[in-house]
């Protein structure tokens, strides 16, 4: 095995070129049999293989900087650079990241984990090593074609085309982001893939040009010929060279030999240059190039034949997902006036369910969350009711058009913000930890949250109902409560909460996903002998302060919030500052439960809510106490 | 005067072609009058006079939708549509907006203000109309060559490409957005611009096309025709028309009767189109055109020869901007790390200074927030310390890149917010009222807001002291406090607060400019025979516990805090959730002044702060209730 023999780029460097595509394919069988049994994301992975070991092969990392764009499709990466005894580990607590970090290791030259980031930040390394005085040093930016959607891609690419540093982009395009790619860009790119006699060309000028070095005469003449090759080919502008860069390829980005080759040619041209790759997500095994978007993050499957293994969900309630996607059909059926608006996310949110249903009205705008909302706004201003569903870590996005297009104009959009709170395996960058304490101050917004699917399904209903404003629903990834979760509708009356278990000791206020610990530590307490009420308050805002004034006046000697967000400006908090103005005596009694004043790491869920204080047993904990 | 008879566009629209040059001139005029005493965003506004009675004369609005991007330029469709009387009392209290607003007019199809948001709001309208049944509404929006190179606007063009929505985008091109546009895309609209070969050929196709309808053979032809002659002379392919969107153009912006004719053949073609013309920024008024920069929001000036009449400045306090601005420079001048980026705010933000000053080091990115932040990140990855001006307000749009790619790295970039807190007349769209709210909860933030000058000063200095992570320091629109403002540089231990006033009986704690209020409160207080003490946190992340600690000690009556943002989530409820959770017994007698949860309008300061009872008047109220 060659790949036992590599811990370190530099030992990389030290093969025959030739030698690469037996590395290449001993790193691909060990990502599918690791991840065969430690479930990650397998598809993007596999399609950036060659890419990571030409990389690393070709530039002197880690003084050459790399950035992942999302850097889902790190792990090679992370195999090539030291990570690969510890790669099992990977996205489980306490092991490695499934995303780069530049805590973990001088080879992530930057964090990433949400999309569109990297040109940015390569630039600003690139002009930091400008200032610095070394023009030398290479800062590569590696971005999918679905991450090109993202609005900030755009501006850095605008900002990068001007720029005299030393900044090469390499456009991975598989045609999928997580589903499938969508919009004119992609389009584009299938055609510019296609420009065949165009490629054809650039070979032959790639031919003369062997062997030439930086800043040589000969360069002069290819930047000629290449120019002259696009005018006649191309009509002497693609999309890249309009904004300044130096477009390359597209090219094969399997091909070893041609992505080394290539790469050690751009190593020697300054300036910003984009390098177009076209590779196959889920490269290597059938079953994950068959079907890219359920092998985007396959869980367990056979490493043989690709197969996945059943989970263990017989039995099990239905996700949140579905419980979204099955109800906002059942809505819009009766409705017409909904749509469903998705960035990039119709399987992950269960939109595919209404895409299916009635395809055309349902819009997945690509990786672009302020665009996304702001459409949303445009629909709702000619009388449509637009659920728009984004993963509430990705709504941060859009905070500015969720102020400035939706509340400020009373727009009735409905956002669904799926995967709120801990989500687990993902870590840092996922965690739907900030929605609550960053909408609340939010003028005109209603923000709940349902305790599982029946309220779900009930908060739905009556958002789509007339005479709302824009509604905030969060809800948590994963499994549900419920078996039998296909209620009846009831509409809830906005702002109101409910009582779902009497006490007299103590009372534990619950917001959304989090009620069901709450009653689960409510029976414990009471057979400890702790009379104990559970309040859900299904409202963030409005608050429902009659039932907090009830609550105040029932003399509980400890009121306890519990919340899995920040605690910060969050549910909590607004419950203890009402009940503290209006009731003074009350302040000394109530315990806020909520993500502490730090980033979460990644790791299960259970073990996540433990660290953070935030289960079942901190809740009878602070009963107790 | 023709204007005087138009108070519709119905009106407008009895007009015969020849009459619009005359017209557009008194509009001209009319807003050149107008503002020479009533200051507003002039130049911009000069730019499309032609346009806004060109789309109102050939377009059937309100039914069809238009919306202007940022909306600063809408001043003369303002005019158009039944506002010309009240045009005078545009941005003051309870008169016009200064931006197209829902809620003002049935003709302002959509509210902006921030930038980059029109294509996908009428993008949104459009496909509301498809579902809808209506193919024949149109949807216009109107965006320039700077807020295009916002992210947004690359992805609502993205997603409008492979649109069947009938919607047209209108590039006003005027190589200026406040500051001077800049990136790959400025320099590509110049060389389209210039492709004098292509145009001619579009005007015979044009020609030959004279009176054809929508759906006609001729239109089938003339679709050919253009594809040819694109292919001939522009490559078959420019930046847009590789996303999807047909492209028209350029063509001159003030010759009203190819903009009236051009418009009129695109209504009858189907489909995203996207026309480009050429404008004047400040067109008519010859000083706005020799200096667009300036002559963007003026102030008051001679009506007849354009020159600024002096503002009364003289005597007053140096500008927050430019102590900013002064300051950055003596910094950098000893740290080579400092870096100094704006996002288009260059003269706003008085970075203008330091570009002067060493060019090398200052990055004006284009509108594009959350580039400029991750940038900054890529920099600060890298050794540098970055200082990233960004408006309060406009610093929303990069509230996931705060968390993600700065916060969560913990990487010592420096948020400089400018125009914190009520800015006055540019109202409910530009307040920076969110930003302590939405900042508080992100971890490992730093986050401040200085007295007056000399605290701004000192803040600067310490937050590029080594060993910071990220500071944010907020500061509010205009003058300052001190004559003498270049005070030698103290650092400041970070999150100490500091008494500016001791006292007995009520303490008024502030964070920022809001503390001036409270020194001024409190020495009305003591005439009246009550011994008021000022506290001035400085921090609101890390508070200081240990003031808090003795100010619940002393044993005052009355806590009053005071701040200029949102009370939800803000400093004052920060300072009321420490002490109620420690000292129990103050939790009567806390009062909070802040920004109630509603959204404030446009007005004066002074105005707006009694409105939202955060003035003199307010504090002083607080503490004799």
């Amino acid at each position: 095995m060659l790949l036992d023999k590599i811990k370190t780029p530099e030992e990389l460097r030290r093969l025959d070129i030739s030698q690469l595509p037996e590395l290449a394919a001993e790193l691909r069988r060990y990502i599918i049999d690791t991840l065969s049994t430690h479930p990650g994301h397998l598809a993007s992975s596999l399609g950036t293989v060659e890419l990571a070991v030409a990389l690393h092969y070709v530039f002197n990392t880690p003084d050459d900087k790399l950035v992942w764009d999302v850097g889902h499709q790190a792990y090679a990466h992370k195999i090539l650079t030291g990570r690969g005894d510890a790669f099992p580990t990977i996205r489980t607590y306490g092991g490695l990241s499934g995303f780069p970090k530049m805590s973990e290791s001088p080879y992530d030259a930057f964090g990433t984990g949400h999309s569109s980031t990297s040109i940015s930040a390569a630039l600003g390394m690139a002009t930091a090593s400008v200032l610095q005085g070394n023009n030398e040093r290479n800062h590569i930016a590696v971005i999918g074609d679905g991450s090109l959607t993202g609005g900030q891609a755009f501006e850095a690419l605008n900002n990068a085309g001007v720029s005299k540093a030393n900044i090469l982009v390499i456009l991975n395009d598989n045609g999928i982001s997580i589903d499938r790619a969508v919009g004119g860009l992609n389009l584009y790119l299938t055609k510019l893939t296609a420009s065949r006699g165009y490629n054809r060309l650039k070979e032959q000028v790639w031919q003369r040009l062997d062997g030439n070095r930086r800043h040589s005469h000969s360069i002069r003449f290819f930047q000629r010929m290449t120019f002259t090759a696009k005018t006649a080919l191309l009509g002497g502008s693609n999309l890249f060279e309009s904004l300044g860069l130096r477009y390359f390829g597209p090219i094969d980005g399997h091909d070893i030999n041609q992505l080394v080759d290539m790469l050690q040619r751009l190593k020697e041209i300054n300036g910003p240059k984009l390098l177009h790759i076209v590779t196959t997500k889920g490269k290597g095994l059938l079953t994950a190039e068959q079907n890219p978007i359920v092998y985007h993050a396959p869980g367990k499957y056979d490493a043989n034949t690709g197969r996945q293994l059943p989970g263990n969900d017989a039995g099990k309630p239905i996700r949140y997902q579905d419980v979204f996607g099955y109800t906002i059909v059942e809505l819009a059926e009766k409705n017409p006036a909904i749509v469903g608006i998705t960035p990039a996310m119709l399987t992950g949110s269960s939109l595919c369910i209404m895409k299916k249903a009635m395809p055309e009205r349902v819009f997945d705008v690509g990786i672009a969350e302020q665009h996304a909302v702001t459409f949303a706004a445009g629909l709702a201003a000619q009388g449509m009711i637009p659920f728009c569903n984004i993963y509430s870590s990705f709504a941060q996005r859009a905070y500015d058009q969720i102020i400035h297009d939706v509340a400020l104009q009373k727009l009735p959009v409905v956002f669904c913000l799926d995967r709120a709170g801990l989500v687990g395996d993902d870590g840092p960058t996922h965690h739907g930890v900030f929605d609550l304490a960053a909408l609340r101050p939010i003028p005109g917004l209603t923000i709940c949250s349902p305790l599982d699917d029946h309220e779900l399904r009930n908060m739905m209903y009556t958002a789509q109902l007339p005479g709302h404003g824009p509604v905030v629903i969060r809800y948590p990834r994963g499994c549900s409560i419920n078996i039998d979760w296909k209620s009846r509708f009831n509409e809830i009356k906005i702002g109101e909460g409910r009582c779902l278990k009497e006490g007299k000791d103590v009372a534990i206020l619950s917001i959304g996903h989090p009620g069901n610990d709450a009653l689960n530590a409510a029976q414990q307490l009471e057979q400890q002998g702790i009379s104990t009420a559970v309040y859900d308050m299904r409202f963030l805002k409005p608050l429902d302060t009659q039932l907090l004034d009830r609550i105040a006046a029932a003399g509980f000697r400890r009121i306890i919030t519990i919340e899995d967000g920040v605690r910060m400006g969050g549910f909590g908090e607004a419950i203890e500052e009402y009940l503290t103005e209006h009731y003074p005596s009350t302040a000394g009694n109530i315990r806020i439960l909520a993500v502490a004043d730090q980033f979460i790491t990644h790791g299960s869920v259970a073990q996540l809510k433990q660290d953070c204080n935030i289960d079942v047993a901190a809740i009878i904990a602070a009963a107790r106490e």
